[in-house]
């Protein structure tokens, strides 16, 4: 995302928390004067993300407020390691605190779940990979914390990627016309068809039909691998449904190339990220 | 929210997720005459909320779309139960869905958690209240999905509620200071000032501040239980700081009037929600 | 108001103001070298209100004129007093200067007749306040404008407040019904219930409701004193209703907390603010 | 205005006035099947203006809500007379009914001010016009206001048309030269080239410059009547500044074209309508 | 495109053209209850683009205008040929006109170019292709244009389509290297690898570092076709690079699959579309 | 145009380009240190228009590229003469150069050709001026473009000129009623009465009326020159309809004062505009 991006997002986020005043309390107890510092730490284990974004809430809140980061995207922290500094004006800090760290809490959380699937696939070729299923209006920053997990992005709309699902091909009258018309309508030519497998004796058709990758869907372990090496080679394979924390290691050994699963943001919930104030103020 | 406003924020979904032609493959593989019949359901036990948000997006792409809500806001489902029927356009249906049981799956996670935490203090007089811990361009909705729970909301900005905290009493100089600078710039006068106390003794000098609401900020039952004596409905009082299921009823059981968490919308995870077709499609 | 939002303001009035090419006369006749430096001057005894957003025009117009405010929201200046001196491109100069003065103009107006209220009433203990009788689009800086004039503000929108009226009480069937449901569905715990009564029998039902605040609509002084001696500290008290600047003494003195009054903002006109160029441009 | 720009400003303004959950009081007490009925009038004699606004608010918060223009736009109606009959859901109703009250005593409060200047000069030629000093944002309704009054208007923007005032003068280096560079620059060939006179003497160089209009600026009537003979027809002519009620007629008297005047604007107070329901609700 | 985003393009194009009080000369000339008739009709051999959004436009303006289109989005057409019908009120069809024609003769314009290009390669494989090329804020109606041409689209944004151009791989370090790291942050796996080759000599390096299609930037016929040759189809093939519509078909008889030209649009001229009224008004 | 506006155009046109990630791409082959520096060249003689949004362009993307314009609006360049030259973070002079082009070669484009009209009328009187028919959302910049290819601009909406064309006429009841209401309804005394006339016996009918500026539409050039004489200026007139570079001198022989031609834009191809990066890179 672009600053721009980023400043829109934040203005609409601080316009939601402000009311029409702004924060009284704060304008009320704290002098213009008064100078704050403080660190953005980590209150348990996990994975960073969304520091453009936290940065930029300060930053739109106030330009003179300094934010450094000391940790970057991806960062993989033990609880009370620091994920960024700030000092400046202590009323402009306090406004921003809350939005900030909402956005950072969330994104974090998505990633530190993420990384928890990378990490249980370490060492097996299959790629995890995100799905349609985030947060609306928050889909460029849940997909960057999908990679900042280690994790890697499948489609980000429904124009660039092509995925023929069951009720299309119903629809079309079967795989073989769905393909035809999918290729014909193809948004460009640097894109991929996949189609949607729910039992082997369709994975010949979908491949006969022209399918460059296969969404192996709702497969059990066993059947994946037979998949696996039906496919063989003939197309890339990517096994999705109901993917969890715990199977997800038994998925990838069956030799599919992606695992996409809804779980890395359905059941991530936020990290705790705290802004603790120097002792000093 | 009024209908535009719910519009709004599914018209900015909705640009997220088509991209700049749209569902490409549902428009090559379905042709426009075909209708469709389908019901939301809920794939396990959940409390409902989102209807109106998740109606508005099949209304956006297609007005003649007929959603019809089978269930309401705030019911409570078993698995298999019916939320809304659908029927129209194929076509509309499919493009709608993903973004509209994006909502309902979110919303519906966050009112069936609350609801949990509803239930874990049956019969005790503390209500269970939610924070600003929300996310980003999600608050109203969310908010309602903790009315939707049985849970009640906190304030929903920074202009409409007083809430003094330990750095505005710390920057403001002590909390007689604090109260009495918040008094002069109250927002209007029907709201009323509330105040973190950390500790038992900074209860007396916050009641004759003027406090009207104390936020008993991480205390452990037994001194929530003396804070609660000590009050003695001078003010109302809230539990904050660190709430979760397995402790709720506990902290309700001090006799404090409201516990706030963070942890009804931070610890929920999606619900499983899903749009079935009718097999004669 | 945060800056971004002032700029929000600014940039859709300029616009306005604008039309599709700019200020073709001034373009036209001024060379974008030429310097200019005046001040923008009180034509007639005022409160300042606006300084904010006045900076802000000629600021997004042109970053690089110099705006410096002399005098402070608030503040009480005689004809002649200087505001702000401006120095800078005079072409930029030129094209903030009307919108820049329609916002300080009508904004210092308001203050201006706010304050000829407050003074109406000095000392006694009530306190002037406005109501939701304002520009639309403009209630922020109203709002501001009113806190400058030295009275208060009432509630900024229909969800940070209760007030029960007349039609509220009859569509629910009675007071205590009324004030039940709202209890029931308070947006927060932080907010007061305030009830509307236009006769002195209402009183008591009302704070048998549980009413914490009255508005006692459209009475005379002598009823009000009467309420005012009924309520005796029960619940904080409202006058309102054709509230003018020659009754809200007499209405002050029957011992109400509070006096609602739209007319601070209906009946203020614009006052007379000029920039004054300096003699030797 | 079209109508879509009608409702995006109603948009914002129920924004404004909702806040984040609406109008809690009316939604807890007020059931949603409950009908209303009931009449705008006017509570002292004035003339209407905001008629397609105000009805748009009340269709933006619910389209099924009936609302009946009885008296248009530009009527004179005296204490009492009913302005448009509403009829529908009595929550809606409520909801709607302040934006939509604050847009038409505005407006109508500007028409009736402006209706007392056309009255003022009955039987003479001159035509009463605005200025740019309007309230930003609501330029477009307040010069239909103007017209609604029965004066008429001045340009609308900066684009629309050509006026040379003083500064400009000065800074192109004389009369001749700005209206050179202006015709050089005139946007298009159907806009005049106005030029500010403040004194007798530049009238024959404005003249001869090629102004087409002359904005006769401070001049006292006898000084008025003077340049009226002097510029006999050559230009039309143009009275303005400090321009008053009790003036008006003065100036009209010497013949000028055209009298603009801040004051329609400026100080117009708001004029009293009202929502009165019928009492059998 | 769905119908709010045509809506929100044909708002801001209203917007433009109305100004502050819209079509003056129309609304104070043509009576509200005169009823118009008419057809948009081709003054030229066209290929005909647009036909949604000039029916939105009638449609913003006046809900109760009857558009009819008779031709469809693609239709070849001759001079004279009708494109669709009008009915309804005379002032909102004359409000609506020119919008309405601009969109429909610029886009039927770049429709028409376009299949003068597909015409040029009848009987060859070469498909013609866009490219980034577009006018800003109207890329998704031009593109949709090329396609009613009968041409095909190019990727719409960065995100959905890799191309790594000279400056990539020069930055990268090589072909290989660039490769590589675009594979490493491949947005999603649906997507191919493209890469640009000036020279004969760079395609074995690019097809061995994974390219899995190829733009050959401005070579010759015959250097095209040596190209073609060597690739054997291990990728797919794009000429590009100064196409004309003299030089297309001479480039498809080389054998390549792709041939991108920004002259599509860049050369593409209005045609002239008319509205005529029924001579019986 | 002010900065914001430009700054809005072009964040609309990034969001257009980057999609959801932005320059995919890019970001992953050049590393974020890389320095680059370039120059925009004119790849054939044209005439320079859309250098402040070009400029505003690589602004937006990254406030620290440095843009400097070798060459203003308006100049007329030869094959190879540098139009800007760039230098900064080679990864944001990459991710906006396509936009930035587009802006430029098509309004470079337009101003182009508009200054073939204006050639091809040197040494007489007549003035080229533009229509209504421009790009929707472009207006404000092609409008510029026309100025910069040495012509001169038409109304820029409906507000700001009365244009009486054939069918407000018709629908008026002739030309006499048709003028009288627009004067009547005249948005403000600076703007001209158009009337348009196809035939010679129209001509005193309309300036009987009171019409200021005659549009003498799709007449041949002997029938203008009678026009004109009649005339004999008792009005402006204005030659249009089907002006076409070969055609315009003979109109403007004619005598007429101003030459509308829509081919301004309509025919106006985009010229060639590159940036070549310095070999070294």
């Amino acid at each position: 995302m672009l600053d721009f991006q980023l400043r829109d997002m934040v203005e609409r986020t601080l316009t939601e928390d402000m009311g029409q005043v702004g924060d009284v309390t704060t304008m009320a107890t704290v002098g213009p004067k008064i100078k704050g510092k403080g660190s953005i730490v980590a209150r348990e284990g996990l994975v960073v993300s969304g520091l453009a974004i936290a940065r930029m809430t300060f930053l739109v809140v106030d330009p003179t407020v300094k934010f450094e980061a000391v940790a970057k995207d991806g960062a993989r922290l033990a609880k009370g390691d620091v994920i960024a500094t700030l000092s400046g004006s202590l009323r402009s800090i306090l406004i921003a605190e809350r939005p900030a760290l909402n956005f950072l809490g969330r994104l974090s959380g998505i990633a530190t779940n993420t990384h928890a699937f990378v990490e249980a696939v370490t060492g097996l070729t299959a790629k995890v990979v995100d799905t349609r299923k985030t947060t609306p209006l928050h889909r460029a920053l849940e997909k960057a914390a999908i990679r900042h997990g280690g994790a890697h992005n499948h489609r980000f709309n429904l124009t660039d990627g092509i995925l023929i699902k069951d009720n299309h091909v119903i629809a079309c009258g079967g795989v073989e016309q769905a393909v035809a018309e999918a290729k014909k309508n193809l948004p460009h030519h640097l894109i991929k068809i996949g189609v949607e497998v729910d039992r082997i004796d369709q994975i010949e058709p979908a491949l006969a039909a022209g399918a460059e990758h296969l969404l192996l869907d709702n497969m059990a372990p066993t059947t994946l691998k037979k998949a696996v090496a039906l496919v063989d080679g003939r197309a890339t394979t990517e096994a999705s449904g109901g993917v969890r924390l715990n199977t997800v290691r038994g998925i990838a050994e069956t030799g599919v190339d992606f695992i996409s699963s809804g779980s890395l943001i359905h059941a991530a919930r936020w990290v705790d990220v705290a802004l603790d104030f120097d002792t000093s103020l």
